[in-house]
């Protein structure tokens, strides 16, 4: 096994609170106590002018990759002897760290998750990590770190795809992104909507192909040697006659770009190839769409693709293929045949997630293992809402007669409401409201966790970026359109089983007493 | 020399795009040409309800650090030659991929920046890098990436380190960072403005301690163990006598957490230990802050540390303050004295800037050298501010008899504003808008760029978070605090030499004609 050698890439990629607590139960002989941690999220993301309805499940076979070549080296142990109390005493004792040595919480944890691509939605356990508790503790910051945000681009880029009415998506971001956290947004990216990414490293990495065109600077190069933006697209087209994209905007889209890249798909042409099209990367794009398709059709370039760049998100997609179908035809253009040859290019918006740069996805300690059993954990919050779900759990997906998913049903480990006569939801907070259905109404339960890692074997080791396509596309599919409105969506419901809701009104009680 | 060994994070984390243009100039003998890109942005980062009126420079030595670890290894050229065209021939010519092999753009590169931590402004050159067309392009991605992000962190760190007047800030964010981008935030943030971070793997590479409390989790399983908040409290204070923070919002602040923190000092400061303090983490921040410290005082422990955290950022902090500075004396406390111990960490809304969650930096091809010598090369955008200035330039700051910034001057690389008799600024846009300065009105003429990279010559070895603090805190103390206000700050102004206005407006028309 190769293990992470850099410090800041390794076990110590964590918080520092993460050791201390460790050492803590390590002290009290907690720390190989069974426990059970949760990781969910509270709110769909809300992008200021618009909330997403439902996420795309992302990251954690990126995260158990990782998981499986971090250990407490030899170099760790001897940084965390370096750390100095306070007052300048050692911070971490010499058995605990002898203890910790080696050690890789890969070996030791046991994790119940729901597949990457699938839909997910807000309180439901989405990875569920059970284990001795200071390997458990110690993964948290690492947990949350990977899969958090590969949760909150998958989101945006299925918006994406879905504005762009499921035409291609090139995922551009890295130049924007968090330094290194730009692969884990690419591979997210490819996992939510993006048909392909720039990204060179992560796109060989997962098995695809790259995608680009060329910058600006490349015509300004053959502008200051002389050549022009035609020279320029001419090398392109010379090296690359069979990847013919060109970048039209650097001096003027319509004036100079658009004639220019049309030249050159000429004599591409009469040399028996087929230009892939051009790109608008400024200005008004639905105008200069409009324009530029039309001078393409002119010159019997009907097919090229348009690709279309800057700042785009789902909302500006949106727009330009609204604005397109209402003023195309009267530039003599059919709207539809224009939207369909559109490719949007997506950058800093998507792997930024903008709006709302951040999923508010915790990781919550939700029972105990004693000698009598799993015992549920509970933390009372102020805010009624923030209350954990306790104890083991399952979580079901409820399916009605349209097959379309109506219900995300979290029960108690023991419950299997397939067997059930009838299902009763409970509202996750109001105690008031209660919903039944009826066998007859529903056509499939689905439990939705599986068990991904058992004490370091894996056992989804099948996973590819194409089988969580599938997933998602297929669980797309079986929600009602309102769930996946762009902007105010149809609440899509989370219930808690009558059991479930009972033992958490019991242990609030019982707390707030 | 330890070279990356992860395709993703070594020569091929980058764009597709840059490759297929390096080959392109190697096909065309255009790779050698020595030409220069500048990173600038444009934009100061616009948080929503408010904007920035300064950026404080962070990244290039991280940058250079990992360029000095890439070079395209046997790995990266193998994932090469299996690239292929959209029909299935090779991408990559062997001969291109020969001169590719082995080599480290370090090794070729010239880069004079700005230092880190120094205040910079709109528009101004950051980072200006010279070398090899092919060598230069192929950096693009890596260094937008490793360098915008980083400025982007270390302007909010700043900024929250202003609006809490200069207290202990604690970075938190890697949780909710994207991947290992964690890292490099938590560097720009100790550069920017925190005083430490959570991030135990990074802190030790900078050599700082890390920092920490405890989370929720804890207080859970000691009450699952029966043994409840105190219990956990007292475990903490049992193990780490000398770092006591407890968090105390777990059950009920006020009713709770408290009080049993209370008992835990009591019993250390009888065993001669100083508590270091609590932390808040939920409810009304400013509230609670007042009754606790009013319970802490009255129990005796006026001087302990009260951390704040919660979705912090710079307007809650700034309003947390004032709120404090209004109802603390109903409460019979010294609302000075308290702000005086208030301590802030920062997670979510540091690490992803909160409300502007990219900086908008770019690295643009300004100039070509010829045999004649350079010339300068210009982007024609439809957006006039978009305009790149053209040219060989040097950046000076102009300082006034009071030692304030008054202008960041941009002139051609021959002129040397200290030996010119009045100082004329251009407005880089306007054409109508200049001003003068006479000798008498500037106390100093400061040269901001220094050369960093020497074609693989590191020429700041000496580089440390430490230095990078110094010179913002110099800086800032060098801006009217007009410029620093949080919301609609006073513009700063960056101008241009007549000579390079002059030279700037004459590409324009050349091209526009």
């Amino acid at each position: 096994m190769h293990y992470r050698k850099k410090l800041e890439e390794g076990a110590l990629f964590t918080d520092r609170y993460q050791l201390t607590m460790a050492q803590l139960y390590f002290r009290y002989g907690f720390h190989e106590k069974e426990v059970q941690f949760e990781h969910f999220f509270r709110e769909y993301p809300n992008y200021g002018s618009h909330q997403a309805g439902y996420c795309i499940n992302a990251g954690i076979n990126w995260f158990l990759d990782w998981l499986s070549q971090v250990k407490f080296t030899t170099a760790d142990i001897s940084a965390l002897k370096e750390q100095k109390s306070a007052r300048g005493k050692k911070l971490f004792a010499d058995d605990f760290l002898r203890w910790l040595k080696g050690k890789s919480p890969y070996d030791f944890l046991t994790i119940n998750a729901i597949s990457e691509g699938r839909v997910i939605h807000s309180f439901e356990p989405v990875n569920v990590v059970q284990g001795p508790l200071a390997m458990c503790q110690l993964v948290e910051s690492s947990l949350l770190n990977k899969i958090n945000y590969q949760i909150l681009v998958a989101t945006k880029a299925s918006r994406i795809k879905e504005a762009g009415r499921g035409n291609v998506v090139l995922e551009f971001g890295l130049r924007r992104a968090q330094d290194f956290g730009a692969n884990a947004g690419s591979r997210a990216a490819l996992i939510g909507g993006a048909d392909f990414t720039s990204n060179e490293g992560l796109s060989h990495k997962m098995g695809f192909s790259a995608k680009g065109t060329h910058a600006h600077s490349m015509v300004q190069l053959f502008m200051a040697e002389g050549k022009g933006e035609l020279g320029a697209f001419r090398a392109y087209a010379d090296i690359y006659p069979e990847d013919c994209l060109l970048l039209v905007d650097t001096i003027n889209t319509l004036e100079s770009g658009v004639p220019n890249a049309i030249k050159v798909f000429t004599d591409l042409k009469r040399k028996g190839h087929t230009p892939i099209g051009i790109r608008l990367d400024s200005g008004d794009l639905a105008y200069l769409c409009i324009q530029s398709a039309k001078m393409l059709n002119e010159a019997g370039f009907e097919n090229t693709s348009i690709v279309l760049s800057n700042q785009l998100d789902e909302l500006v997609i949106w727009q330009i293929i609204t604005q397109i179908g209402t003023e195309a035809s009267r530039y003599g253009l059919d709207a539809d045949r224009l939207i369909k040859r559109l490719v949007y290019g997506v950058g800093t918006n998507l792997v930024t997630s903008k709006g709302h740069s951040s999923l508010d996805g915790v990781y919550k300690l939700t029972a105990v293992r004693k000698k009598s059993g799993w015992v549920p954990s509970i933390k009372i919050s102020e805010t009624k809402e923030k209350i954990i779900n306790p104890g083991l759990k399952k979580v079901w997906r409820i399916y009605d007669m349209k097959n379309k998913a109506v219900d995300d049903l979290i029960t108690l480990g023991e419950e299997d409401p397939r067997v059930a006569k009838k299902i009763i939801l409970h509202h996750p907070v109001i105690a008031s409201q209660r919903r039944e259905m009826e066998k007859t109404d529903i056509s499939l339960i689905e439990p939705l966790l599986e068990n991904v890692l058992d004490k370091g074997k894996r056992k989804t080791p099948g996973f590819s970026i194409e089988k969580a396509r599938q997933l998602r596309e297929k669980d797309l599919g079986c929600l009602y359109p309102g769930v996946k409105r762009l902007i105010n969506p149809h609440v899509y419901h989370v219930s808690l089983s009558e059991k479930l809701w009972d033992m958490k009104k019991r242990l609030i009680n019982l707390k707030e007493e």
